[in-house]
This record gives structure tokens, C-alpha cells and sequence, in this order.
């Protein structure tokens, strides 16, 4: 099954985070799950803060292509665009908010899971919840924005 | 000249930012510039978002470091701490807050500065610039929190 990240046109599909032609980075994949959006991650053993947990920055860096992702996901669902390759929307960043509530234990699938709080023309805003075996222990608010056709060429 | 993170107790020096003994990670280095706390990084060309622009996950990532690390120097400053091999004081993350204002481009050393704004206790808030080419593209804000001595034994 195809994450929503297959379907990036090729100029948009090099990003460290979710970019499934940079195979430096983190290739996430990225799924509805009804109304949630939904993404699965088993950080590196060397991606710790405190030996034991998960680095705060991976978290965030995970949480914003998840944010990014789902507000591609819900562009393409608010307007019956099919995705195929490779016309999915792109999002860029402009806001994120994290909150670390626990540490996140490291060596275990993380499962992160969004919620489409507000769409609005090129504007998505996505909740987003870590869980780390069935416990959340991170949660955040993404602001993205889809990018014009054209716009890393 | 040693950075902030060279004096973290072995135990605290193994985050992927900002850990001197995490051989995969970032190992940033974080200095008092008067009453300004200044990292420096330069991203691989591989961290990138859109082709020639830096991905914001890292950004983040090296936001929030450079928060923990400010936070170790402000409450160190605070308490007259004169820091040597390896009694830094230890923050971890508990908010991360970033705005993105315009892309950051790939391949030029950044420079994060960062302002105490507020020192409680444990507490510390810190904002945080990220500048490239001497051009402000990223701002955030981080809540951090000094861990008990102790804490990752």
C-alpha cells in the first residue's frame, strides 16, 4: 500500500523527513485511517536524547512531514483529486508547535496520528499525537501551506 | 574554545542535536555572545525540504538543542556555576515553538541566536533566530526544563 508521499511529483519527493527519493533520510509514509491521518516510524537506536528516549528533535522532525502529509492528504480530499503519480498536493511548513509531555521510549514502532483541525483554501491546520505502545507522550499543531505548481523548478 | 555541551556529564552526552559522544548526530556547540546565546551548523546538502532549501525538521532540531543548551547557560550564569569537565547543568525539552518566514537556503553555514527570556527555578524560556547569509528565515521559541541530577542513571 502506497503512502501519500508515493505520490509526490518527482521535484517535491527529496525532503530529508518524507522524501521517498532521499535515501538519506526518513521516508515517511503517510495514511488516512478514516478521519485520522496516520504514520508509523521506528527511530534509529543512535536517535536518542537521554539514553532510553527518543530525541526531541526527531519527534518534531517526524510531526512536521506527518503535518505536512495530512494537509496534502486533506487538500486532495476536499477536492475529489485521485492521487495517482504523481499529482498529489505539497505542503511546506509554517508553523509548529510541540509539546514533549513524557519521554518517549526509544526501540519501539512509534505511531503518530493526525486530525484535520481546519481547512481553508491553500491553509490546512493538523493535530497531531505521538504514541509510543499505546501512550502519548508527545503531541503538536502544524500550520501548513500548499506550495504553487511550479514552485521548486 | 569549547562549547556548553563539552561540559555535560557523560551520561547527558549522547543526544543526536547536541551530544558530544553521539557519533551519528549533529554535535552542536553552544557559546554566550554577551547576553546572547550563538550555535552554528551547517546542514548536510542531503537536509534538504524542496530542492536548495533546508528541511524544516532540522531546523527544529537544531532549535530546540540550541534551547537546551541555552537553558544549561543561562541557569549555570544564574547559579555562578564556573563550568568544567562535566558539571553543566541538563535541560530537556518541554515546548518547541517554530515559525518559518521565508525558506532557508542549503549550503551556507546558519547562525541561531538566542535571548533569555524568562529563568524561573528549573525553568527556562528561551527565543531562538535562525539566520542564513545574515537574513532571518526561522524564529522558535523553547521551554525547557532542568532535569534532576541523577535522572538518566
Amino acid at each position: 500500500m502506497k503512502g501519500l508521499q508515493d505520490y509526490y511529483p518527482e521535484d517535491f519527493a527529496h525532503c530529508y523527513g518524507c522524501g521517498r527519493e532521499n535515501h538519506h533520510g526518513h521516508q515517511i509514509k503517510t495514511y488516512w485511517d478514516g478521519d485520522e491521518t496516520v504514520t508509523h516510524y521506528l527511530p534509529k537506536e543512535y536517535h536518542i536524547a537521554l539514553p532510553g528516549f527518543v530525541y526531541g528533535g526527531l519527534l518534531a522532525s517526524i510531526i512536521d512531514c506527518h503535518g505536512t502529509g495530512s494537509g496534502s492528504l486533506a487538500i486532495a480530499r476536499e477536492r475529489n483529486i485521485e492521487l495517482t503519480e504523481f499529482n498529489a498536493p505539497r505542503c511546506v511548513t509554517a508553523s509548529l508547535k510541540v509539546d514533549y509531555h513524557k519521554p518517549t521510549p526509544i526501540g519501539v514502532e512509534l505511531e503518530i496520528r493526525g486530525t484535520i483541525r481546519e481547512i481553508k483554501g491553500k491553509k490546512v491546520i493538523v493535530d497531531a499525537k505521538v504514541f509510543a505502545n499505546g501512550v502519548m507522550t508527545v503531541s503538536g499543531q502544524i500550520i501548513v501551506i500548499e506550495v504553487p505548481e511550479g514552485f521548486a523548478k
